[in-house]
């Protein structure tokens, strides 16, 4: 089946947390697929990914990056498509500048920014699943189940304090 | 036709701020419908208003709130719909408590995050169109057609410096 | 005797902060409880717990969280009982995330909030049987008795630089 | 009635917060009294004050102080009172400054810290009167009943956007 | 005389900073040409402009844009001149959040990144003319002799405290 | 000879740091003492301290602390003599709290702040030595000799890049 | 009498903030001397000024300056006398670019930094009337004469609430 | 060939950053010369070195320093040749505090700022070749071949997810 969310990143270094993402959508059974797309070092083809996103199937593009964070808006800016941007954490700030590079995007061309690091990668993977289960039932059942079973987790958690 | 989006805030001084996601939303055309609802002051309602949201027929979820602004990750954390969190310039640190409270969401229940403020509310109607628009090829058509008019007036405006 | 004091968590992973506060509640032979409750992903189960607190005999609830911490100010919606709030270090931003988050309370629902981290931990523990206190002398003088031996520790440290 | 809860602020600038906490205390019926102390102007009687707070019965202190804010901190070292902080907004740093001297006391004497600025003011006056309430059915009933009519407020604003 | 600098900004709303830049140009007699280019709302023209700057003659590009700063380092991905970002001052975080997503660029491509606001705008025409004028002596001593003037301004200016 | 700069700490724990002003005050010569003193833990000693001081024959003081950093501004409302504060480094904040905390006093009551942590520890004893040395020749020669060797070393550590 | 402190200042728009420590000297009858020195614009004038300050019979310099403030630290570095630095305010970060530029001086050159903006102004001036009055009774009675018409003034204003 | 770049460093310390620009510089065949100039420590040899700069040959400076960072500033007031600034990650702020100590210069004297730490280091390398290679084609092709070559390496690395 034909990739419905796709995984982008800067740099071959952002795959620990890009690889969460991935994680949770194979766990969801929702086809993807995944790439080292860097905004500085291969503009152009960050553009022709952007570009032809929608024509090859995608519905969605998560896309990852540390510091001045500039693909998740980039790709935004080329695609109609919902674009997720991780803000991967960052050696000397912490992940606070890629955060404010991908997040603070102006009126036109949004990005949905979850968390810095590894729960924005998990999160990612679950935001698009969840924009796909909105219309896709099965979909939106896979994940709800992993809601309750996760909150089953935390209830039996409890008793191991 | 019954509301695709709900556009909710933690208070009535949020409302200058979703009122420009509102005002996309009414530019495209996308049905929506909007309410007052407190995280702190009116829990249970949030919670209701949450549990709701998708047998009533909505596709996402706009929650804007500022300071500890708890309303989108509550409101995601009740329902398996997407949640855009916007986060309100507070009058202190200016955004940036809303915005941390917003984004710094644990893996496990995703908010996607918007830029904070004005920005913020203009994208959360852009991004809701957007997801949309990824399974309606009208709504996605009209989202572009926006685009390519502000680029028009982008280029427009290199001759007035 | 019936706990007085609830101490609650996020996640299990906060457990080593919290459990300074069991220590000290147990230092001070004030009664209390312990449970994993988390705003996201239990978020009834933290309704359910906040809205039962007072009639179970509770008299203060230290809540503690991470990240975008909603789990004090949730439960300090949910109760008319004194909630103090433990900004638990987050892996990324150091606990300036939880700090805001819970901090920066919407005046009408207060949430009493001590340092990041483990000395907030501590803190939390001595703020809620200095709470007691107020109505217990005994439970106060146990207090004063242990801020007693911590000043003489300090007089003797001078000692040994 | 004798005063159950005294406010004192660092300078007479910070009324305008403190009066807020003053205003909550004087509709919840709670006696209370007011003074400015300043920690670093008159330390002899910050100390005086809060030994001899406890045995003139006052059962909770609201300090309020903005900048390099010690009068919460050095108060909770001299009382075994719970000590409220209030972050009064500074003129340079937003109170960011304010918040991190109050919030971060070290293991051993907390203060129970609230919101920057207004909000923390309106929410100290509150805690205070939930502290009280803990060990006061009819003070806590008149919190109760403040909270149902904000409640409703919000639910009424709804209709106005 | 072509133009030997490139002055382009993200929006038309930058240019009261970014005229600072082409006061200093035109001060210095440096020919150079001025145009808004929006990383986001435009990107096909900004990749364009970036690709054709060399050849039409261009030395230094000056790029100033605000919040989610895209614009300085996707045209230095784009072109092998050195490029100066401007950050310009964002409503909300005051120019904090352009200033991280100009100056954090990954290793690989530089930006040459000044002062947030009207200084950097000031400094990023004088930047451009101090690198023209290390291999143009007349340009050069055209800055110098600014220097010199403004250097007399501040001896000057003690006379009038 | 008696001390003519006090040493004090917050706790021993900021030895570390604080050794490092000793170390110099012993290299240049001039008679020294310390000693921790608790704001929190140990109010009644930091003041008597404070005031003594001068009586005592100290000429300056130089006080450390971390986090909510109260010691160097409470002591220094306390003596009429000049006041050193050292911010140590915290564990979650990095010192940026202790910083704010000492250095950020309202008018009417100065505290001289240098540098977090370890840079501050030994500024903290050559800027005693420099305040005695204005008014001591043989000093104030001790830190110039001290000031050459060290210029000397850089001179030399470029040879062994 | 010749002038015992130096205050000299960046910019002529420091004024403001630097006329708070001249009234301050006045009003302790130091006698003191005041001049725009800019580190980056003028440069030589400032070694000249630093290099002159001790045997030209200054006990002190004030040093105020903001954004990249190198005015206090490069004067530090070219006088064996005692630098006290101002940090001001600067007009997009609110002095915390000021603040760090001037108190995270290396080990080796210390700056005694005070708070940003006014309140450092009024302080930086009462610091060195502190340090010469350590030496000087009659400038320290001065001092504590004025302290205590400011702490009867704090209790005063109690009155006026 | 004599030096067309100085590299300089505000301590033996900077060397694991400065080594990167300078392991550019060599690859990309550009003569350049490198020394250790402390602003604090030898502030006249740092005089001497930008006074002479240009008129030894040299076209641009790299000076990088930690903390509070004067040294690119510095040398940018004693030179017209193009500075480039690269804060180096310090141990209590990393490298913020270098950052804001560079980059914020007043009107005037403008400090190319690049990233905090390495790839700054690396950046700084980088823009001294791309300002060369404005005016000598063989450096820009060489940095250009750089890029085609870093651009490989992120196409291949796709393939190792």
């Amino acid at each position: 089946m034909s990739a419905k969310v796709g995984v982008i990143m800067g740099s071959k270094s952002d795959w620990d947390t890009m690889k969460l993402a991935c994680d949770v959508l194979e766990e969801l059974q929702i086809p993807y697929e995944k790439k080292v797309v860097s905004a500085h070092r291969t503009p152009d083809l960050m553009f022709e990914y952007a570009e032809t996103a929608a024509e090859r199937g995608l519905k969605v593009i998560i896309a990852g990056a540390g510091g001045a964070a500039h693909l998740p808006g980039m790709v935004a800016a080329k695609t109609i498509l919902p674009v997720i941007g991780v803000p991967v954490k960052s050696s000397n700030l912490s992940g606070l500048d890629s955060l404010l590079s991908i997040v603070q995007m102006p009126g036109g061309i949004p990005v949905a920014t979850v968390a810095i690091g590894n729960a924005g990668g998990t999160n990612a993977g679950l935001l698009a699943a969840q924009i796909l289960g909105a219309f896709d039932p099965e979909a939106q059942a896979r994940v709800q189940a992993r809601r309750d079973r996760v909150a089953q987790e935390v209830l039996e958690s409890s008793d191991t304090l």
